[in-house]
């Protein structure tokens, strides 16, 4: 089993390999949103890098959610809050999702052999998934804009720690070691170390902090979410 | 005065705005090797992305440095070890220089308006421009084949904590920080830190990690090398 870790979407091109998993991640907050809202209910959630493609959708009679910038789109039903999918809201449903970062890097991640969703939400029942699949997993971090960002940095050395605890790895990448360095440095008082970060100001700016508690908190679901490629939606095993 | 670090040239599209000094780094070797050129007397670098431009200039008469993926390249007369560039073989020359990462990090942060070549050999020269010019500093990691590396992370590290005791610094990015607090875990022990690494063992697999001890010295050199634009060379102040 191969762990790597691309700090931004744009930099996958140069990570790819034949067969790769990836696990695409944006804990700030779009992948800890598609775990909630699968984890209440949403039979499968469409996600589209377009803000005129996600109006298209909501024509139809799509329940959508759509925030650029850390707020929610005024045309949508949901923000990119984990608390706004909630089961009354989402059970049975397909959800329409698109967000700054989050969907950008599932659009940028296709190309891989198996996508799947991450967050600190999830992540044993990830950590499971990827050691049942096992290969190359390589952890995709949505970052802002492309530029690298320090929460999903840090969920990934978060996810190499777990899997090297659990199983034998090679560990031959910089950008592996990178992330477990910084994670040794913050996992003791994650929430105040991120207090420091870019994205923890923006949603402070945007009056959103009090996700942020809820986004750091492991295990709080037992799902993966997966991209069916051929449906183009997520789906969860 | 505002510092960022960019860990990989292929994201500096993203780091990018106007009016930016660039520090091109790569440790290992080819911005160290640049400042030991100058320190023996080269008179100008002609930085080339692409191994025929090398071959014209050679056979144009001109000494030629060409590496690719750690080795020198037969038809050239010096590889990528800064010590190839003797004061008897460089003294009141021109140089074509060509190298896997560090040329193709010249070549893309071109767009800057000033470019500037950093290594741990020019630190203490490096932070002193820096800050006569002010404004806003990027350092564009040349890191490998466009992916993240350790060293020259690390050396962004440095330089911000250079630049920190020496100014105040807008510290408002997550690069910048990530950087950092590798560098503080690193510091007291570089090279054996480093032996960890990618490219260390890349060094060694070509026999040349001689070459580590002297790339992670500071200040063996007192200049700066900068991109003349108009010329298309690398020349010092």
């Amino acid at each position: 089993m191969i762990l790597d870790i691309c700090l931004s979407p744009a930099l996958y091109p140069f990570y790819k390999k034949e067969n790769d998993t990836v696990i695409v991640v944006d804990i700030f907050r779009a992948c800890t949103t598609i775990c909630a809202a699968f984890a209440n209910g949403a039979s499968a959630i469409i996600p589209v890098a377009d803000i005129e493609e996600a109006k298209q959708y909501k024509l139809r009679g799509y329940p959508v959610g759509a925030e650029r910038n850390t707020r929610k789109c005024d045309f949508a039903d949901f923000g990119n809050s984990p608390f706004d999918y909630t089961q009354e809201k989402v059970k049975g449903k397909e959800i329409v999702f698109t967000t700054t970062n989050g969907t950008n890097a599932i659009e940028q991640s296709r190309g891989c052999k198996t996508l799947l969703i991450g967050a600190f939400s999830n992540i044993d029942a990830l950590a499971k998934k990827c050691i049942e699949i096992g290969g190359r997993i390589v952890v995709v971090c949505a970052g802002w804009n492309n530029r690298i960002n320090m929460e999903d940095t840090l969920f990934g050395g978060a996810f190499a720690e777990k899997l090297f605890n659990e199983n034998p790895l090679k560990l031959d990448s910089d950008a592996v070691k990178i992330a477990l360095e910084l994670w040794q440095s913050a996992k003791h008082n994650l929430l105040n170390y991120l207090k420091d970060s870019e994205h923890y100001q923006r949603l402070i700016d945007n009056k959103a902090e009090g996700d942020a508690p809820f986004c750091l908190q492991q295990n709080t679901v037992n799902l993966v979410p997966y991209y069916d490629k051929v449906n183009k939606k997520l789906k969860i095993y």
